[in-house]
C-alpha cells in the first residue's frame, strides 16, 4: 500500500471513530455501556473512536447492533 | 461471543460477499481487476466474495475507492 493510501486511510478511520462517538453519544450511552452491549472490549471502543483501530467488519455488526442502527450509517460521514 | 451472534455474523458476512460481488459485476470488474485496483490479494476478493473473511475497516476504504463507491455502499444489504 502507497504512503498516499495509508494515510488516507488513517484519516477515514479517525472519521469513522468520531462518526462511531457521535452515534454512541446520541444514544445516551458509556463507552462501557457499548463495550458490554457490543460484546467487545473497552479498549476497542475507545481506540476505535481515536481512529487507533482496523476492526474487522464482524465488530462493526456487532457495534451496529448495539446502538440499534443499520452497519452502513457507521460509514455515513 | 455467543454462538448465536457469530451465526448472524456469519451470515451478515455472506450477504455483504454477496453485494461485493454484485457491485463488482455492476462494474464491470473481474476479482483480478478489483485485486489489482484495490492493492489487495486476489485471494481475498475471492474469500470476501464467498463470506469466508472478516476484513479490517481499511480494507473497505480501498474496496470502496477502487469500485467508486461510498464506503456505505458495501452495507446496503
Amino acid at each position: 500500500m502507497t504512503v498516499n493510501a495509508k494515510r488516507r486511510n488513517v484519516k477515514k478511520l479517525i472519521a469513522f471513530g468520531t462518526n462511531l462517538q457521535r452515534i454512541r453519544l446520541e444514544k445516551g450511552l458509556s463507552q462501557e455501556d457499548l463495550a458490554h452491549l457490543a460484546n467487545v472490549a473497552y479498549t476497542t471502543i475507545n481506540r476505535l473512536e481515536n481512529g487507533r483501530l482496523n476492526t474487522g467488519v464482524s465488530t462493526i455488526f456487532d457495534l451496529a447492533r448495539a446502538l440499534k442502527v443499520s452497519p452502513k450509517e457507521l460509514f455515513e460521514f
